[in-house]
């Protein structure tokens, strides 16, 4: 089944307003029936504009979800274009002007000529009622290709696209298979690098897309297939060939993926961030009841920090410079005894544009995790900008952590 | 002059990513150019649909900014459904394939067959080497249009579009006048009412067109017009009229205003963070130089950390709780002691999911900041998400400092 979606809106060509809604529909499409936007189209408030989307789109798909352009004010034509495309007239429905009226009077509103307009739908339209706002929605045949037309206001969009178009587009599908998609995610190894590791799969999974998706630093495998009989095996292979460097599928984050094995040992963490700043904490608290494994993070960014609360000796310092292998272990080590708790973990580099040094230049970050019979640094050298080396580091951190909490 | 924008991505129609690109793109074109987005398509990962794409949108626009699939990986195959599209072959492009191979030299790492995929382009097309990453752009006329292929990771696609498409798209605009913009960055007011408190100056100045832009929780005032002569005096009431809600103008960001603050005083800065985790640590180290003024952030997500680190006492814990304006200054205090710098600035609240009390429910936020001087400390109530409680308290602590250190 192809379906695509169509949005109407200047605000979403000049930048206002990100399109949210088609993201949300993407994932709820692909989760209830297995199918995958094929194409998404967005026009601006012109009436020829949106005609001839209405046109080429339904000549190729078998579905079209229709969003915007259905509200009271000189900029929405929506139903109007979608008449003018099925060469039809626009007529009130009688159900959708009472549920107008009624929702002005419960609010002690007078109804104006433009709020009433909503009821105007094209001549031999379904029209769905909408709990939520008062345009209707409407469902519209043009030859071989069902449109919806929902509102696009998210709250109004999201209630019917879930009760309405989904259920519907389900019957369309009818017996047709779903797709099931799996997406692998790995930290420590290029896009290339994943790509030229898996390739000898490809030829053995034939019924299987493999994919790539890169969100600095991590770069994610996706593989997508009819069934979970072709699925299965292929992701099979590839846990076994990548091991240790999937971090995570699906929806889990770093973060999510640090703070599991954590709660699984019953075991908390303290931090000491230098160069990242709190970024590594700020994700890790993301997470939804991080209290229970995280008990603190000290951003030392002064030299008296990281001996006042990570009790670095300042003989360390002086020796080796703050950012260095052994401070490194001394800022884990010693948040983790001032914390009491089972494992400490830090990061202090150079993020950069200044400092540095020849040995050690802009982009260098040591990371170090101390506990249970562990005692692991890092040492990485990432030639970026300020903003990304910060990143590279925070997730450098969290990942020797889930490498080393075992 | 017709602009269109082509994403070509799996990750784009499955709910994976949201195109944030194509959102930049969009203000970056009308701010620059006066021009808006005139339609905007994303297709997947499909040959025959991006080859019919680039025609169809070819056909009738007269630039298309192309992005996506320039990448090493199997899924990347933009240039080869480019070369179809213009009916010729595939060539070796020899700077861009050595610029390839340096990149991989100066990280010691070795260049694979797919890495050097990327130097593949269109014969005959205008080749721009990438200095944010390995392949490159390039630009193809098909009959009247100019197309601008560019890579879809966002850091590069926004250089090259910043650097090399806007230019090239000014010059095909022709001796259209440039467009003069100022954005002015305000805290603490929504949009609505924002707009509300500007329109008297809407009739005062016909000339310049009065915008807003949302990004939570800052609101933007954009003014646009065609000349200095017609902006200037329209910026200079709005700020006279927006006074203290105005933080920052431009690209300045509210981290980047309160470093400013301290660096003009030669103060220092330590704080403590409760439920933001360290997002307020992180804002302001992401600031080059924060360092000067910037002592150390404590991140205190434990009862025992915040009496370790901060000093608060165990009767305010037992009394108040943690999340209260007493603990609050006892944080904002305790960590200014600690660490014997000017200013002291801490955030406490309940984030949620779960949590708060019948008094203070979850969104409920304790912002404090204690200085020369100064001792203040506000409660807020931001009935959201988990992820937006934490990102208004992290703004509203530095909107706070902004305020308070004069």
């Amino acid at each position: 089944m192809r379906v695509e979606t169509l949005c109407t809106g200047d605000e979403l060509l000049t930048g206002l307003t990100a399109d949210t809604n088609s993201t949300w529909f993407q994932t709820k499409l692909l989760d209830r029936l297995g199918v995958m936007v094929r194409r998404s189209t967005v026009v601006p408030d012109l009436r020829e504009d949106i005609v001839e989307a209405l046109l080429t789109l339904s000549a190729r798909a078998d579905a079209v979800l229709v969003s915007g352009g259905l509200g009271p004010t000189a900029d929405d034509f929506t139903a109007e274009c979608a008449a003018k495309a099925a060469g039809v007239g626009l007529v009130e429905d009688v159900r959708a002007a009472q549920h107008i009226r009624d929702r002005f009077a419960k609010r002690g509103l007078t109804v104006t000529a433009n709020n009433l307009r909503q009821a105007m739908v094209p001549a031999g339209a379904e029209v769905i009622l909408n709990s939520e706002g008062s345009a209707p929605m409407f469902v519209l045949r043009l030859k071989a290709c069902t449109l919806f037309f929902v509102p696009g206001v998210p709250k109004e969009y999201r209630h019917l696209v879930d009760t309405e178009v989904l259920p519907r587009l389900e019957k369309l599908a009818g017996a047709r298979p779903k797709r099931v998609l799996c997406v692998l995610k790995t930290m420590g190894i290029f896009e290339s690098q994943l790509d030229a590791k898996v390739q000898p799969l490809y030829a053995k999974h034939p019924r299987v897309t493999f994919g790539f998706r890169t969100q600095q630093p991590e770069n994610h495998l996706k593989l997508l297939a009819d069934d979970e009989a072709a699925l299965a095996p292929a992701r099979a292979e590839c846990l076994a060939l990548l091991g240790e460097l999937v971090f995570a599928e699906g929806e889990q984050t770093l973060a999510g993926a640090v703070g599991e094995k954590l709660k699984a040992k019953g075991h908390r963490l303290a931090l000491a961030e230098s160069c990242t700043g709190g970024l590594v904490a700020a994700q890790l608290t993301g997470e939804p009841g991080a209290s229970a494994w995280l008990e603190s993070s000290a951003v030392v960014y002064s030299e008296s920090a990281k001996q006042r609360w990570a009790g670095v000796s300042a003989a360390a310092l002086a020796e080796h410079g703050a950012v260095s292998e052994g401070v490194a272990l001394e800022l884990a080590a010693g948040v983790r005894a001032a914390a009491g708790v089972e494992w400490g973990g830090a990061v202090t580099g150079f993020a950069g544009p200044t400092g540095g040094t020849a040995k050690d230049p802009v982009g260098t970050v040591y990371l170090a995790v101390c506990g249970p019979g562990v005692d692991a640094v890092e040492r990485h050298y990432w030639p970026f900008d300020r903003e990304r080396v910060r990143r590279a580091a925070a997730w450098g951190l969290m990942d020797l952590l889930r490498r080393k909490v075992v």
